[in-house]
């Protein structure tokens, strides 16, 4: 149903099945996930047992709002990942023109293209407008200034790296949506959790539309722990930085240009980014490449036990 | 944005509120969730950490298949809850008339109306329908002649405590979507997981809808072990039905008549249902009543260390 093709990071399975070795043998650098997760806190039997409450609701919404300085006027709205929301925004308002910069995460065009919508690299008097900030995969980051139309989605995945570079103030505009991704800083993908901030009108009519319960318990209960807990965060931001450092001095020596991106993910320029992939994959190590740029090369940070392996392929 | 109001279970938070006591306190007789739940595998790291790969998709879905014996030719979706997929469904096919016979469960007929269907009690020339099967609150069975309309819902949410009577070969017909619920059986309300089986292409485009990795990791542990575990399958069918019965005695004594259920939840007519809900929350216990019906109460089963406090309330 969908008209453009999505490709993603991942898929380290069907990596496995063509270079050989298990997937826990593998090191997945094709996403832009933070490798060293936020600790589990303990989970209540509760928060697996019963539906989530109002009162366990209400506690994330708080600590989002702290922990992102949402404005006051602006409405907080937990979702099972930033994706469940990207997949709705859409059906929001009236389709029409949307403007969305590429090249960018590719969700975004793919969802508003699946619903009607004509999805263009210019303005003009595009209805609808989606910014990645800072962008997935070059680290672009957005201006206020350049968003146009009703409907203005600010995609910030990737920005609790930088977080002074944060819009969270354009939250408090009529038609403006930001979304937070927590999978990603916190590294913890498979909970399916993120946040849609902005617009009261708007976050209302997404969550109906997302249905009731629709956060999982465990993922109330660690997304509200992790969101009042400003230590890890700050900690953690230093280490991604020097991590990203250390990953660009191994790259840089080979045959490779920086392009941009953030602390979570790296865009090499190479002559081959295809052959890169290959050699990586033979010492099961995945990448990320992209099917409108051969140059291109994106690698996500090696948990600590990994740069061993990642040294070795890369000498 | 709704146009009927919804009424839920749960909301002991609230209760504790008018009537004292702390959540942890209440005895939550308000849903229709086993309270023994399905005890929870070791979930591996990989699971919280990485977004789920499809290789962990294809094995829950294989499981489910082989669980509910589900027909060759139709399709098997997860899904973070029922509640995700009755929110989409009325998107999938142009709205018009659609049949809910009634009472049942209100979110159907509360998320059909909000996306421009008129929600009809007689079947007439209904294009849509929806039985929830066996029925909530009254446990009445639904025959697969009665549905009508080219899209047809049939909500199995809370079938697996009398899985002989599924219709789960209706799948197998065009414009046909069986749902299942997790979190009702297995007790795990919390974990957020549900099932859509039926016709492969509106099972694909509800899979869109709801966008890529729309179930947690842990979510596809959790439920991929307990779709594979028969054995508890079958002892817990036998508990709840001695537990239902055990409730039934208790609440019979009183001046209380049964009108149906499952083995799950049972549904009571007494004099005045306020008052009875008023009395058990006096005991911190909660119960369901319903706006439609004065006269109805429903409870669920209280876990093991629960029916010493329900005796001594109801004595």
């Amino acid at each position: 149903m969908d008209n453009l093709k999505r490709d993603h990071g991942g898929g380290v399975d069907a990596a496995a099945d063509a270079y050989g070795g298990v997937r826990g043998d593998w090191l997945d650098l094709s996403t832009g996930i933070n490798p060293v997760p936020y600790p589990l806190p303990t989970i209540a039997d509760d928060a697996w047992v019963a539906l989530p409450d109002q009162a366990a609701r209400d506690a994330i919404e708080t600590a989002a709002r702290e922990f992102w300085n949402v404005p006051e006027t602006a409405a907080v709205l937990a979702v099972p990942g930033a994706s469940s929301a990207i997949a709705q925004i859409p059906r929001l308002v009236q389709a029409g023109d949307v403007h969305i910069p590429g090249p960018t995460y590719n969700e975004h065009a793919a969802s508003f293209a699946a619903t009607g919508w004509r999805v263009t690299q210019s303005p003009g008097t595009a209805s609808a407008s989606v910014h990645v900030h800072p962008n997935n995969p070059d680290g672009r980051q957005c201006d206020a200034k350049d968003m146009r139309g009703a409907l203005r989605i600010i995609d910030e995945s990737f920005c609790d790296v930088v977080h002074d570079a944060t819009l969270i103030s354009e939250a408090a505009q009529p038609g403006t949506l930001i979304l937070k991704s927590f999978g990603k800083f916190w590294g913890l993908a498979g909970l399916r959790l993120g946040f849609v901030i902005g617009d009261p009108a708007l976050v209302e009519r997404l969550g109906a539309m997302l249905g009731p319960w629709a956060v999982a318990g465990p993922a109330l209960t660690i997304g509200t722990a992790a969101l009042r807990d400003g230590d890890w965060a700050a900690a953690t931001r230093a280490r991604l930085q020097q991590d990203a450092d250390r990953l660009d001095q191994l790259v840089l020596k080979k045959d490779a240009r920086l392009v941009g991106g953030t602390s979570l993910f790296r865009l090499y320029e190479v002559a081959d980014a295809a052959q890169w992939q290959h050699t990586l994959a033979h010492h099961h190590i995945w990448s990320r490449v992209f099917p409108y740029n051969p140059k291109w090369l994106r690698l996500g940070l090696p948990a600590p036990t990994g740069w061993d392996r990642l040294e070795a392929a890369l000498a």
